[in-house]
């Protein structure tokens, strides 16, 4: 009567990477004040017209089982914004609507990987994503990117640990560095799906928080529409974590699958809470823009107060709502950092290594906290490792 | 890249037994007039009352990231109900909060069985678990109840398939029998699982449904609650189909690796819809038996229908929101019967063959519409039954 091994070894024997975050989340409980730069989340709420949409679809009897894939209307909304987003066809059928971002990274590892299968993840790399692929199962095989190429991987990189491989998971805008991958980084990762038979999983989940440049999506790229599964979610474009909603975009054969799957392990997701996001995505890019505006305005504070400095190092990064910045100078650990930030000025941030060993030595800074403290703590952080390298 | 053969398997290549159902809803879709019979969806929505708690609860922000485990007071909330109803004494450390029942159906055979690990179901079965299983990528092995036996599960039964098992799924009261498991039935039950070392899954959703005698957990029984991993949901008791919010109970040590599994499959439970749960389960018992009174007013009436009549004989049972009726009489199959009864007579039912070989020759009948129309498609049903044995 033991557990599973699967269950047991969900997250590799080590931590989860989660220490930091859940000591500073006891502070917090316990009284004191913390200045939270740890997780992904904004600082505002879901706006009231999302959660008016949500009101009114449960007052309206939406409170039944819903249709497992999605409801069609909200399928082809979604649909629709891919398709004007990357100009690649796509219909109702290529989606499927799921229970957040998350469900939809174990569901594409659970719909591609068999039990015993490798899958590829690229690190630096959100928590999650090693124990996800386990859960399922199949065997996680990191590729390390490297701090001198800011974090983007290298064809050589993948090429070296794809044979075999089932699948290969990335993340663009990136999760934890900030990083957008380059036209040049997608095409190396077409490249070597198509040359050892991949499917890629690429989680998109923060398309709409790009600073300079552009986010492309793997999808277009010649003959990989066949291959990828693209994950998105309503929580980082629309202030919607907590409703627990997303989807997967792909194949019309390997999204007939899922569903299937979906019927086992979720059966769906709320009928109100679709129609919430049904209204949110049809108010249009306007409402995005106002949801990730506070972060390009943080990411100009952070350049402004890391300016004239050179003990911290900013990855260059154009995307998402986090500075990943290289400490090493400081001589410290991004845990031991991290933790003495904690202990000293009651700033939480997460050490680099709770994103992999790529990461060693920097810290990821959420900047989801209101621009005057953002910035005070901005100032203390770079005023604490000036002092501890000197 | 294939896809996975845990995904392309799921149904063990055969139909998922909705097939009926599916036909049904699209005649609906067509505009034709159908008597719906078929799904355990009560023809009332969520009580005002509880949408309104989850509006409040939305409006004063929760709409962020929950904790993955639950609310520390729901999972209390959830504790204290399952300790009054079983007298086992139950903490929030032994609850998890899951998206729905088929979720921690999932997560609960992800946490017992391994790759290539044996779980057994009793059948007739809800449609999902076989596939739920296959879903971990275990074997799904079923231990096919009797008709003569009331489809109450025997020790030998059991004991026979149990070698080498790691798990035992069973559900009382049930579905699609609405058998609720006697007292003989769960010491069997126990014996098998402590002979054999075997998890027990109790997936109790419809405990709020018993309309003669008492339902009884096995993790009450001796030595039991360390291996018994208990499936509740909102869905039934409270008309809560859509919101999608179960839980798991089981042993502490279980439960805390259940919720690291929950990080990597859901990420938690939207906070409005467990706020919505705890404020449902709050109002105590009085809501749940205003809830599930209308099947036990629908039940008199199908007993009514049904006397004086011999070609339809009812499974005898005393819980849930089910009638079972073996139609062998009329020399049909549940699935042409229940074909030919959509078509003639525009009522849709379930084929017994849908939950699985054990209920062949049998329909399941969802006491799901209103009273009068309920009664009207009664003596439809037992007209066209007296037809065909005629």
């Amino acid at each position: 009567m033991e557990l599973s091994s699967r269950i047991t070894g969900l997250t590799g024997g080590g931590s989860d990477g989660w220490d930091l975050f859940i000591r500073a989340r006891k502070m917090i409980a316990a009284g004191q004040k913390i200045t939270e730069l740890t997780i992904g989340e904004h600082d505002i709420r879901t706006h009231p017209d999302i959660l008016e949409a949500m009101r009114a679809s449960a007052a309206a009897g939406k409170t039944g089982y819903s249709l497992v894939p999605g409801s069609q209307s909200l399928r082809e909304t979604i649909a629709a914004r891919v398709q004007a987003r990357t100009g690649i066809a796509t219909t109702a059928d290529n989606v499927l609507v799921t229970p957040g971002g998350q469900s939809a990274l174990f569901a594409t590892h659970s719909a591609v990987c068999d039990p015993g299968d490798t899958a590829l993840y690229c690190a630096p790399n959100y928590a999650t994503y090693p124990g996800t692929i386990r859960g399922v199962g199949a065997i996680a095989k990191v590729i390390q990117t490297r701090p001198e190429n800011a974090f983007q991987p290298q064809f050589s990189e993948i090429d070296a640990l794809a044979p075999g491989a089932k699948s290969l998971l990335v993340n663009s805008p990136n999760n934890p560095t900030g990083v957008v991958y380059s036209a040049e980084t997608m095409d190396a990762i077409a490249e070597a799906c198509l040359k050892h038979d991949l499917w890629l999983i690429s989680d998109e989940v923060y398309d709409t928080q790009v600073w300079e440049g552009t986010h492309i999506s793997p999808r277009t790229l010649p003959d990989m529409a066949e291959r990828t599964l693209v994950i998105g979610s309503m929580s980082k474009s629309h202030a919607m974590t907590g409703s627990r909603i997303g989807w997967i975009v792909g194949p019309q054969a390997a999204i007939s699958r899922l569903i299937s799957l979906a019927t086992h392990t979720t059966y769906g997701v709320a009928g109100f809470i679709q129609d919430a996001a049904e209204y949110a995505l049809k108010r249009g890019t306007e409402l995005e823009q106002e949801i990730s505006a506070p972060f390009l305005r943080r990411r100009e504070i952070a350049k402004r107060v890391l300016n004239g400095q050179n003990v911290l190092q900013a990855v260059p990064s154009t995307g998402a709502m986090y500075l990943m910045l290289d400490i090493r100078a400081t001589g410290m650990t991004g845990e031991a950092f991290g933790n003495a930030l904690l202990d000293t000025h009651a700033i939480a941030v997460m050490p680099g290594e709770s994103f992999g060993l790529a990461a060693a030595g920097h810290i990821r800074v959420a900047m989801t906290v209101e621009d005057s403290a953002f910035e005070a703590a901005m100032i203390q952080l770079v005023d604490f490792a000036k002092g501890l390298a000197a």
